[in-house]
């Protein structure tokens, strides 16, 4: 099927048209009340037009999310490692707040009942994000930032885990001060303490300096 | 109402086949198809029985999971700090696995979905157990195997978030050797580098980082 410029530029706007329709829907009443024939109403195409693109509505919703999670496509390197990762973390507390009505949150909720969504969601949203934030951790390595031999499946899991933690049981999410903390904490626990950092301490009580 | 000591023991067989039917529906179907006229059905008693004692599938899920996260209501002490939270984990990982039928993770998913389900998951299940996890840690802090100062709503968030991260994208479950390295890792992070090396190296010996 061949189409002209003018077909692709109208067909980009029904989409993007279609994805803030999806977004401000879930935002307004939820996940759970979306429905293809509400996101074509609003967004002014016919249902058609949906079903010729996306197979349900957490198609729809899945593309959303792969839109709005750009931070996590390619991670900032400002050279400080951990307001890169305060700046990572900050945007996915967004994309998961408020818990009820984030589409986000309404996606994951669904794919804990559907092992086909959760395959689409996994593969297709999460797995590219998890392999750019382990490339980041990696020239941060290079850098000397990060230690050589810290594990970077550790620090997905202590770094990410908190807000999912507290999203699934609706703990709050963390305020920066805590975010500050967390990522602290979780930089110390990769830092392992080194047979130099022992000596080090040693020389300095040996020479009394503290 | 009065009941008699026949009446109060039948009442108690009926809730445990009852709470026995919701769990083997579940993990046969998934969550999301049980109904309350199946568990009736599977128990053996009437739906009127069933609503009688709760208003809904999540009613029942929940006091299912109160029943079944007992380690996480009176935390294990050994004297072994690390081997106490593996033991912990352990026993949520249990319960999160496997995912798509495990009651726990579709309770979550309603209640991603429903305010009033989530209000009840957080006040009647979980912050009685993030109480009593907070004592066992200002236990070990009492006696010398975890820092004074350390951060427990840090430890919380660190040591639970990456199961319920692992849950909500479909990551997979920690392995125990992975697990040992997380709860090895969170130790380290709550042990925060003192001038006195001689205090930081005791401690780090006895949660085994090396």
């Amino acid at each position: 099927m061949s189409k002209g410029p003018n077909a692709a530029r109208r067909n980009e706007s029904s989409r993007q048209a279609i994805l803030a329709a999806t977004e401000d829907l879930c935002r307004e009443n939820g996940y759970g009340r979306l429905t293809i024939e509400a996101i074509a109403a609003r967004a002014g195409v016919g249902k058609t037009t949906i079903y010729r693109w996306w197979p349900s509505k957490g198609a729809v919703v899945l593309e959303l999310l792969d839109q709005a999670a750009t931070l996590a496509s390619a991670p900032p390197d400002t050279g400080d490692l951990a307001a890169d990762l305060r700046t990572l973390l900050t945007e996915v507390i967004g994309i998961l707040t408020p818990v009820h009505t984030s589409p986000a949150t309404g996606l994951i909720a669904e794919a804990l009942q559907d092992p086909d969504l959760a395959h689409d969601l996994r593969e297709h949203l999460i797995e590219p994000r998890i392999a750019a934030f382990k490339q980041r951790l990696r020239r941060a390595q290079d850098a000397g930032q990060l230690s050589a031999d810290a594990d970077l499946d550790v620090a997905l899991d202590l770094l990410y885990g908190p807000l999912y933690h507290r999203m699934a049981l609706h703990l709050g999410m963390p305020d920066p001060g805590h975010l500050d903390s967390l990522v602290a904490h979780v930089l110390r626990a990769l830092t392992p303490p080194h047979p130099a950092g022992v000596r080090e301490r040693r020389r300095k009580s040996q020479t009394g300096v503290s």
